[in-house]
């Protein structure tokens, strides 16, 4: 946490500032360890300031290290100018991509002489870069979600709807001591599987179907995400054909990831092996996403990106191929990036299940 | 969804423009019925245009009405702006409490010639009215939180978790149909019952402790939210005394609710009876909120506002008093405001439970 701090003070000199405003409230959990759902931290050359609510007065006492905390009203911006707690300061950040247009025009109102400073994109290599703490609670996360995963498969069945699938996926994690789902799960079952980001449904699943299976938690507050698709009953030629075209797409990204190269790259090294299956067009999102405080974090592991995927990034790794109409599979790992290669954090095998 | 467009569209002339860009992911399915991740209205004065991403190419198709459907790509501002689709435009309206600094900045370089106005709080006012449909559908969801309430009676006993019995309540709103929890539910025994938000712990709920609930649910768009404490075991003379408090508060509150008086008024209905008692400064929280598609919405009933509450309006009335590190007490109902009074949404009782 007092590294945290250090290196988000870091900013204050490279953007030639006197206080940076953190509002993004995964950002201030990364620097100071507050979790709840309102709070604004002020860091400052010599000390940071935390304000909350009243209502968090106990859980920030509790959880914030590395800043003074300060009980604001409602509106802590209001209440920070109110009691002057930016005195001194002339140019100040702010996050740019964390803050409304109707939030920065009070701002401006309510400090006066103080230039305001936006900045995109603040912490996000920082908070990319994972600690071995911080990798050994995504690795939790996931085991208990793995563990989700083991125990389904003696109970899914022909006959249970989707979101009676859904239902249980959410009962277990929380039984099992995960503090939330990190998304809705998908239990996307015959041709709804063809659907990327289908919410389940009142659809029965039936035997001859490809079951699509997406979930994670978060659990000592970081996040799982996991993708498995398997059979129910014996599944026809070009499923297991697609199957495998995935797969191999998976491992071929997975042992080309390494921090260095460029996200693009790593995205095609996937794509690829599906354009040359000849399902280029059925690959309709990117390769993953960041995970750790947040389920979607920078960066993006996408074509349409041009930067490097930074070093001790986790990141998720899930090609998929959708035909419309008929079926999807989609096959999702965790990594961790190394300069000689990437950790996979996923334990869950990838031979076609059949149920 | 007809009348919401038409709705929406008056907008253009009260704010001279020709174009209303509407981000915000709860305002789109109001007007044009969109469910997803990721979608773009915009509204011109003689036709709408509906963007989202080809993950939702089928579910757009199924929901989307009155809108004409195109497909974009990643970055939906860029793709209307490659494909002209403000052609025409002088001034076009932007909701400015929804929208990031950054993206703004983006919009502003994208779309060269037009003239952006911020507007805040666009459409909240006719949001909040709720038609007969609407409110069927509050009604709906809550009680189906209802029946959770009711079940959960019989099975929650000193010896489970907080964590045990938050699992229970959302499997159970699962199982009977619930898209999702409208929020983690809150599940506070003993002193936890004294943070207003609380969130589960493993703490093992005990004989003699007051057990605060607090839960509702999506169902079919609309949310349910409501609030019930209980006691587990016969409760002490100031729990009952603290209860019958809350209780006449919330009972004054529901009793001169309606709309068109000052939203500041009905939070000081329930807050003078509180403070009559000699528990003022434990009322730490505003007394409710507007609710619908979204769990917290346009209006705030609080005694920092100065706004009329609308017709039609569903709001919440949830009075609490927080004994720190004793207990806490909060009861929470759902009504519509009319202007005779209000109707209760919530049918849940609300003697005293002893468990």
């Amino acid at each position: 946490m007092h590294d945290h701090l250090h290196l988000a003070r870091n900013h204050l000199e490279r953007l030639n500032a006197d206080a940076i405003l953190l509002t993004s409230l995964s950002d201030i959990q990364w620097v100071c360890g507050f979790t709840g759902s309102n709070g604004l931290l002020i860091i400052l050359p010599d000390e940071a300031i935390f304000l909350t609510d009243g209502r968090y007065e106990i859980q920030s006492r509790n959880e914030v290290r590395s800043a003074r905390i300060v009980m604001g009203g409602y509106d802590l911006f209001a209440y920070a100018a109110e009691n002057d707690l930016l005195s001194g300061c002339r140019r100040a950040v702010f996050q740019s991509d964390e803050f409304t247009v109707a939030s920065f025009e009070s701002l401006g109102n309510q400090f006066g002489e103080v230039e305001w400073i936006g900045a995109t994109e603040l912490l996000v290599k920082e908070v990319a870069s994972k600690s071995n703490e911080e990798v050994d609670r995504i690795r939790a996360a996931q085991r208990l979600t793995e563990s989700v995963f083991d125990a389904m498969l003696d109970w899914v069945r022909p006959g249970l709807s989707e979101k009676e699938i859904a239902a249980e996926i959410t009962y277990l994690h929380l039984k099992l001591g995960a503090r939330k789902m990190s998304f809705e799960p998908v239990v996307a079952s015959g041709t709804n599987s063809a659907l990327p980001h289908a919410e389940p449904t009142d659809r029965i699943v039936q035997k001859g179907d490809v079951l699509l299976l997406d979930f994670g938690c978060f659990l000592d507050g970081y996040a799982s995400d996991m993708t498995r698709t398997v059979a129910v009953g014996e599944p026809c030629t070009e499923v297991r054909d697609v199957y495998e075209v995935v797969v191999e797409a998976q491992q071929t990204a997975l042992a080309s990831a390494r921090s260095g190269m460029l996200a693009p790259d790593l995205d095609a090294a996937a794509r690829t092996v599906i354009e040359d299956a000849g399902f280029g067009s059925y690959f309709s999102h990117s390769l993953g996403h960041g995970i750790g405080l947040r389920i979607h974090e920078w960066p993006r592991v996408s074509y349409s990106v041009e930067y490097a995927l930074p070093d001790r990034a986790v990141i998720t790794i899930e090609p998929g191929i959708y035909l419309p109409d008929r079926f999807g599979i989609r096959i999702e790992d965790m990594v961790q990036l190394h300069p000689e290669g990437a950790e996979n954090l996923t334990a869950a095998p990838k031979e076609l299940i059949v149920l």
